[in-house]
């Protein structure tokens, strides 16, 4: 028996989720600063990339750069961050931000730059309907 | 033709080259506040990890974990920090940093964090032969 998959309540409480990709489970994190999506592997008991077995760790590569694609596309970034940390959160989770060079934070890494912005109105559901829209127009299926 | 690769003079004035690993020119950070390498493909041109060819992006995948697991062997890590951000170095570079909940920034990401700190005397030299011995022991070529 393998521990069931359990999404870490402060990734619940921070994040939407959007949809399951094949690995891992794709959240919007709730900062309207950004486009900021978060990937977390549908494993219990994973802290780090190098514990996932081989054939995971492959997906998740797939699916990191398929967001990141369908990201800097949907979303006209400048750059994208991908960044594997947990160092509050241990569950693994890997961050893909969309950056702008006019955003809030740039060029600094987001964490801890400025406050969060809560979306407001349907700012929120308009960005996850891009992002699925771009998934799927680039074979990603969501 | 394609362009030689050549590394970003940022990245140079700031690191130590350790080796060269198959796909990646592998340096350690100036900041002895936390062992803090960074993987550089030896590709011309690539901002982001999906422009790199497929099979590179695999070999990036496998020199991160295998320098992760290293890592965290060698330093006794409380937890690895993987991260590809290259808001201010364009040239894609993967951050593989080991934390311990006792370093001059946990939990707070390393960017930023805390005033960069030399290494003195021989710690970079002690860090960087740990480094290659631990690489060599697990069946990483160095």
């Amino acid at each position: 028996m393998t521990d069931p998959f359990d999404l870490h309540p402060q990734l619940s409480a921070d994040c939407s989720v959007v949809d399951d990709l094949p690995l891992c489970r794709l959240l919007l994190m709730e900062d309207a600063n950004y486009p900021w999506c978060i990937l977390v592997p549908r494993r219990a008991g994973i802290r780090e990339i190098h514990e996932l077995a081989e054939a995971d760790q492959a997906a998740l590569l797939r699916e990191v750069t398929r967001l990141s694609m369908a990201m800097q596309e949907a979303f006209a970034a400048d750059k994208m961050n991908v960044a594997a940390l947990g160092n509050v959160v241990p569950q693994l989770h890997v961050h893909v931000i969309a950056r702008r060079v006019d955003d809030a934070a740039w060029p600094r890494p987001v964490w801890g730059a400025v406050p969060r912005r809560a979306y407001a109105g349907d700012e929120r559901e308009a960005a996850i309907a891009r992002l699925r829209r771009t998934l799927r127009s680039r074979g990603q299926s969501t």
